[in-house]
């Protein structure tokens, strides 16, 4: 997607390009560092799709050759999501996105399998906590909020006197708890809150929109109930992502009609959207250690500059946590109120928390929940394998030259 | 899609291709007659799409420049979209597809509009009947079905009938009716419907997937509640459809979450579907009177020539339904049973009834609510502008094949 940039020449740590005398440029292509928010199609997932977008357009409901094939490559991407997964195919269902799976868990969590509250966290995405506050209210159910340590990680402590308590009150509460922050990138121990709910007898949901592809996930023999996960998180399409569903566990539809994915999901199957899905998961999880290690090193690198170059810089989250994910506070500054326009002026795309919420008034409910971000201007930086160490670098040159402009492009 | 037959010589009024002695083969390409399941993509749609599955990536929640630019192109569809309809942008919303904006008006209706009563018809598809079904058990609501005459089109005076009783038993109902029967074509007076919904103070919905693209429907001043479309029904892709709300209306979403299409929606928008959509509707509109002409005389030369040479012909639906459907009643015999099976292998795909239900037991739910269809083998072809005049006689020639096998091929 970005290509490698020409003309630019190393400045001690970082390549810049100078234009004219002492103007620093924008790179030719934007730097997308918001990956995140949403990926770049892959090529290979493109071209998995491309037969699906053209000849092959049969309704996979069909009984003929046409809609047959569809079927079957339904089927067959079913099958390498559920061999990513260490699971069976029958777990697996295609929905629209990562949020109506979450929609589904949640709902069918409390209305087919009996769950009578709710305990997650005050930084899940809102497609968990506004679903969760929705449903709470229409069943009138307990909505629990678990403690966090100061870096946004859960604090299982809190976690099992929570479970321990909503025992004792009679209840069977859902749990739903996020395996990667998408702001800022702390992970959950998702074995031991699969064991704790198993103790406890709670039905647990998490939303692994940043973690499926992006991590090795192995369900099998795990009592995790469900997940979910979005195809454009990680190079596939738009418009299409999986609820996995434990086998023991029988619901019913969000979305009711036709019979498709086994009269789980009505409505004739996004057939491109779901190979995209599988194809890109299936090279995810083939590059896994390169990319992983590449990834890292770029958000290492540019958490290593930022601390060398940028006075007060400090990082919200844990530095071994999403290897994607680099969340910045920047000391608030009266250039630092206009950083993200500035940034997207010179071509670097940013967020300042999530995608879903960048009209939100008061900035960004993860960065409320923490404690001590005051006076911060939080800038959340998302990589992926298509970034280089040179737009990293840029990057930073590029911070350096709006936070404190007199030291920026000098090097080290 | 489908070329135009090699080598194929007028016998009569069909043309036929004998390879050898007196063999009928399958044409080179298969012969799709089953637009009403779903249409082929086109280039045009798929052009249009281009840009948003490759560089045109970005999220069109992000604030920065290429997430603003997904942004625009999905106001700009949005418009396109409402203009096709003869309403504002803001009661357009884009869904996954007809399936889940059926879901939504339903519940919303009931969950949100205080509807207390649904009144709908024994022959609306599965994602109207199963829905509605749902919801009226979920919240004790008695669900109504209106009569039908024997060609599947509502009795007037039956609904008003019905919408003067629940008026008189102190209900508000939901009434949800499909303008195009997509299995026999039947169509309804939709403005007729609006105008008594309105006098009983009723809420509308019509399901008009397979009317949407179809034909011009303009909804200014007409007081429908809710239209549920969506874009693989007319040459547009699949994984999108939209909902059309009445601007007087209030309602909440069906699935939570993010900000998206105006808190009515949440879940990151499928970019390029949407674009996809908007593209083959304008197309569509533009094209209508001569695509209607075109497709409308196809289906009147198939059924003039199924009269002609199939003994015992009858067929679904009225002669003036939905241009793009015939459904036929064939006489029942040993060889109609596997009439489907044979046609497939031929290399001609039709239908039973409804794709989403072609699994059904006991066959279609729509052909057993019609009157005096017992005896009969019932077959759905459908059509669109890739289809040609050769196609339809191919088919019919081997429909004579197989049902009066002497007779075939000898022309008229």
């Amino acid at each position: 997607m970005v290509e490698k940039p020409e003309n630019f020449r190393k400045k001690g740590d970082v390549w810049i390009e100078w234009k004219g005398k002492g103007t620093l440029c924008a790179m030719k292509h934007p730097i997308y560092l918001d990956n995140a928010a949403t990926t770049a199609l892959s090529s290979e997932a493109l071209e998995a799709m491309m037969p699906y977008l053209t000849e092959s357009f049969g309704n996979p409901s069909s009984i003929y050759s046409i809609g047959r094939s569809t079927r079957v490559a339904i089927e067959m991407a079913r099958k390498t999501v559920a061999r990513a997964l260490g699971v069976k195919p029958m777990s697996i269902f295609f929905t629209s996105c990562g949020t109506e799976s979450n929609n589904t868990a949640i709902l069918s969590a409390i209305r087919d399998l009996g769950c009578t509250s709710i305990i997650t966290s005050p930084i899940e995405h809102h497609a968990v906590l506004h679903t969760a506050n929705h449903y709470s209210r229409q069943y009138s159910l307990p909505l629990d909020m678990v403690a966090l340590d100061e870096d946004g990680v859960v604090d299982y402590a809190d976690l099992e006197h929570r479970l321990r308590q909503h025992q004792a009150d009679g209840r069977k509460p859902l749990v739903s708890l996020m395996y990667a922050n998408n702001e800022i990138g702390s992970l959950l121990d998702i074995q031991r809150v699969s064991q704790l709910c198993r103790v406890y007898g709670a039905i647990f949901h998490s939303d692994c929109v940043q973690a499926v592809a992006h991590y090795p996930i192995d369900l099998s023999g795990h009592p995790v109930h469900f997940i979910s996960a979005s195809g454009h998180k990680f190079h596939g399409p738009k418009g299409v992502g999986i609820l996995y569903v434990n086998p023991s566990l029988e619901i019913a539809p969000l979305i009711h009609g036709g019979s498709q994915e086994r009269n789980m999901r009505a409505g004739t199957e996004n057939v491109y959207g779901i190979i995209g899905f599988a194809k890109a998961l299936e090279l995810a999880m083939e590059g896994y250690e390169a990319d992983s290690r590449y990834i890292g090193g770029l958000r290492s690198r540019m958490r290593e500059l930022l601390v060398r170059y940028v006075p007060g810089v400090r990082f919200n989250g844990t530095e071994n946590g999403l290897y994607t994910v680099l969340s910045v506070c920047f000391p608030r500054s009266s250039r630092s109120e206009s950083l993200l326009t500035e940034m997207d002026q010179a071509g670097i795309c940013v967020s300042g928390g999530s995608a879903c919420t960048s009209g939100e008034a008061g900035g960004s409910h993860v960065i409320r929940a923490l404690a001590n971000r005051d006076g911060c201007t939080t800038v959340r930086f998302s990589f992926s394998k298509y970034n280089t160490a040179e737009e990293i670098e840029y990057t930073v040159n590029f911070l350096r030259s709006v936070l404190s402009p007199e030291k920026a492009g000098v090097g080290a």
